[in-house]
């Protein structure tokens, strides 16, 4: 069968490659997307790859994947510190939620430093660049199939 | 060329399997480091994966990997939080370092929180028990040769 | 004359039932709007029962139950505890505003131990599971008909 | 059969309505005490209405409140903030246990701002002034006969 | 050539001279926006106006102002304190940004005291009142226009 | 008739143009004076522009300035963090005070952000560089004589 | 008239003279009070001198001290620190009241440094050893007959 | 000659065996009494063991103690974290004071970890259950008498 | 033998009766002088009664104490709080140092709350009003002629 | 059956009787360790009495302990405070396990005054001196053997 | 070329000798004047030496120093730890500043632990008694001329 | 006599020259012994230069200087600031024991700012590059041999 993933993006990805270049690089987010959706295909997973500014959409695409019982990456960005809603809708989802930083933020200045999202994720990469999310990915595979070596 | 990749285990993670098995689970680290081997095998890269309690050891392998121009990928289990010799060693690597935690340090308590090491890694993966030492060879991999399609 | 009665809220409620069902029970917001409109009803008060997971649609719903002179109820759920826009409206409404949490938030995690709305309501109530919406509706009969027996 | 509602009052409470009446009003404990005996009989409840400066009194009385199996509303006053043995008591009653404020504590300064006792109280009033007696009492009775509507 | 300048304001100011008058006074936000443009106009500057209660909207327009080159006056309200998204569409913005308060925040309470905002704006102005808006935008013209004279 | 105004310095301000220029930028603090003397002249204000590298010689013009009835535009400098006889001073002012910094000081370290005096200040301007001067002896023009287009 | 005074003594000072005599002198309580008595005397003033080790009984005094229109000069003690019972007595006075230690307690330990009830005196004095309850009285004379020579 | 050790139990210790007896067990202080006296028979020592929930009476205790220069073995229970009453009587033992919890506080929450008699005791027993008493009376032996094998 | 006394004020008491006169009454300093001299006159002591805005001042005069071996008193004011020239100064003198402050210090806000001149004060008297000069000469002489009735 | 007990000591306690000996006594390691061995022996229990500075060695012990299923006594010394390996190993052992200090830590400064591995243990004992390894050891006896008198 | 060598000497260092010598000793400001002066001589290094009470003074002296390309060797006694103004002087130097105290402050209580000026200054010198002048003129002969063996 | 200092050096100074060259240089440690042992020669003093990697060792090291009755100049590098063991053994040492950082590490982030070794050492001598050696070995001489000039 094949399983459901949720790549949701949170406020000013969508200015990724004009947005603080030397954090965050010159790639675009429709690239990532297409890498993203490219690698799930191969991986055999449905992808739903969106972009919001709106915490409250966020929250709305959060409680959608609770309903259709889809795993998720979230890069919750701007949302990721201080939002509560988002917190609160993160712990709603059932299957693995992996959460996804493009730079390491603890190497950042103290108000990126604590995820309040990491609380309630399953899983936290961070610091990979845009690779990130092909390497959540592959996480993402193996944690919803329970295809890991270790589980046999 | 075949790359080298150092695989460093910090204090206790000899005892994986049978210490607090509903945080860490019930694979050793030898069947750890089995999988990890073959994984690197198979994307030709050299592995070294070594475990210990000591923390001069630990250092001595980081001014290692340093002389030998290795990628790192470590887990510093009770090194991370208050070691300040591990975090300086870690600031001598100049190739990709990849700190890696089973669980979601986030979610535990507060001595558990805060990793010290997280400041200087180029990136952070955590909360994907022991299929974690695969995600993370896979992005050492892509780190490493440059092979991320968004590098092209 | 029939006194109007606003009842918000926040972020999440719509998932009342499903949502973390060992902390906030197994009743719908559905089932709540019901009982609490009866008893709006055969206490003489006019109610608009509302929910929305938009921080801005919580603003906007505050502004006008101060422009329509209206008493409040508010569940602020995740807005309780870092927004601000919602603590400035809060602070806009007139009339007494009853803030109410259906567990005893003090007793939860730090994150959600101290609400900012706090410092602006006329009263709070929490802990009283869905039956706070009812002794809610009762303490606002009081508050906005005079109509204590200490008043006399 | 008729259940047993113990309502205590701490410190100082003696003195309502001669006591910072622009904080607390003018109505004196006498007097609520007969508002709130009135509804408790309505509610065919049996109330037991008490005061005392004395932390050790006060003590006794939950254990005793323990021992009759009684729900309790709680008007700790001066020992919300920093008593363990009132804390330890409070912890000790099985039974629903309604800590009520006659202010809203949350508003007030940094001394009045955090009440030990919230952490082991099923539900917590306040802000309603003397009002909230009577709320208390009406949640009381909900709880102890599980009357809810929601119940059904 | 003409400028662009936008003047972009937060949560609940569309409640300008309704709300806290003691803080904010009487005048309301027309009259703001008619007064502001008029001065912008003398200064043959051209001029955003808006309002809005959600975060996502502000950082939307902090893009289209991004993208079109102008400077920014912003007056963030309650998006001042805790909105990492704002924050980051703020850093965005490669014109001269200042912030405006109608109050001087500094002298109001902890939680109305230190805005993020402040650690990505070129220029902050607080507690002029609505003057403020005027200050504001001579300060933007001998910015955008550089004829200060001290820059002979 | 003629207003006053005081503009007073504090510490180091005599090193301006020579001190962290990076900072503070290359103006000397004699050119200031010449260019906020001129504009005041042309404002109809007479200005005293002073500066001292004495705590108690800034208390006594502060003194001086309440007794001759004029209006305070200060840049107190390295006496805005921790100098309470300063603030004692600014607090005996009755007219408008506005305080100012050339950099916008809550972007420097935890030492340069809270300025003690602003929270006495009527007004606070800072991150406009030199040009802050200027605009400064706008806003008090517009105070003292009560111009400003709102006050109709 | 013959004014009122109240000389409150709290936990352990019974012990004065043989507890920790290098804090608090060798001078026995019973000493103390026929001096304080024998000044009272002469100053014309009646004085109520009293001990307790009991929380609940120094709040009774006070409120008497109340319901007396007594000054009161306390000696709160161990109750100094943490008590809100006793600090919301000390509010209901209305007449002045000096809190007095025998110690200078700013030079003790952080456990003994901040006294709450501070807050709500009108005086405090502090450090003069025994001889601070003679000094207490001299000033409770001229506060309560207005006989300070500023007065006139 | 015997020597004499007092037994003394603070706030809440008469409910000891049915008070949460997850953390405290299910034997009565009467059965620890027994025991405890039992021993300090065999050890020939004399024992007095009691209990109270007042403050103050624990203070008095305290104070007889040192008067008859006795030995103290305390569970201060409530009283342990924020009693200066207690603190201070405590100061005034001149014998060995042991301070005794059944649990080990350290691992218990925030509110029952530091305990302030701990500054004051000689030394501290806490987690063995109620075998801690026969446990500290065996210290308390060896310190009276200087029995300790290391002694000679 | 006639003994030296100073009395030293800090910085804008020389405002006194102008300053802030709801907190600090409307009494010159030229009136304390005048009846603080004729007390220490009448109580047979010299009396050195000064005032400066200057740190530096402040501590020759404390240097000039102490070779003359003189009791203090000093009204700090502004350089209580965070000057360390002054403490260093205070710790100097070797005869008694009674610290005064006209209000409460303690009921003020956080700024003026904790003194660093209490740490090293012989005694400290606060909240007297202007009569504080006048109690604090009484316990200077009591202190220099150790003439308590508790001396003997 | 005899059960087998560690007796494990950390850094620098190899120095005992040299080392701080106003803290911590004359007596050698070497004669505590007989003493031990000696109790051990007349309570039929077996005992290793170890010590080491190596952080890496006492965690290798810890795990030897739990591989032979022994109780363990520890004083763990200066790796008390701050080693998350410590503390990891010790969470391993599942017999009883007494932490053990000489001192009374709590009366000592802030960094010697915190032991995280108490928050693992199950009993802790301090400030008997070295007496405190006999009472630990009688204490480990009750504990493995089951013959507490409560216990029945 | 003889170098220019500023020694400055804060706040009541004129009092050495006299002050606190348990901490300071017993040598005379004079005496090491002396020494110092003989020691630059020999090193050939012109020295200016001196002391002051006055925060405007070393402000002075400081900026000073910085227009005679003078390095510095600073004992800023009380203006180390709050002084913003010296702060802001010592980072105008450019030549090599080493601040000198003659107490190891780290072992002095809070007040004195946290020097502001060494977030500024070159290099760091505590601990040594009056000795550290001469240790430090040494430093500054290496630093000046770059006569370290290392530099070669 | 000649007498002996031990130079101890901490984790990761074998790296010296390669590690953070922007931070600490490029001279080697190996370069640093040689002229360390040159100067120390010169000075007729016996000089023991050591590195380790190995807290264990560390501590052995410093209790065999202990033993030795040696002098310890000692940069403890990371061990400075979390290692009890290390700040146990310094305490041990009895002869002048001068702690040194190359760096002046006051102006580095929170992590290297305070080091628990200066809590115990004689004297601490930072920032000074690699000359420190030279010079913290020529205040060694003076403090061993007291040929201070001010000891005469």
């Amino acid at each position: 069968m094949t399983e459901l993933v949720y790549v949701l993006n949170g406020s000013n990805l969508n200015m990724l490659g004009k947005r603080e270049p030397h954090l965050y690089g010159t790639t675009t987010l429709a690239r990532v997307q297409q890498e993203t959706e490219a690698l799930a295909s191969k991986l055999d997973l449905a992808c739903e790859f969106r972009q919001t500014n709106s915490e409250a959409t966020l929250v709305d695409w959060l409680q959608e994947a609770f309903e259709r019982d889809a795993g998720v990456i979230i890069n919750p960005a701007g949302f990721s510190f201080a939002s509560v809603p988002v917190l609160d809708a993160v712990k709603l989802v059932q299957r693995p939620l992996i959460e996804l930083h493009i730079t390491n933020i603890h190497k950042r200045d103290e108000t990126y430093r604590h995820s309040l999202v990491s609380r309630a994720a399953t899983a936290v990469i961070c610091g990979l660049g845009v690779d990130g999310y092909l390497v959540a990915m592959q996480a993402m595979a193996m944690a919803l199939r329970k295809t890991s070596p270790f589980a046999s």
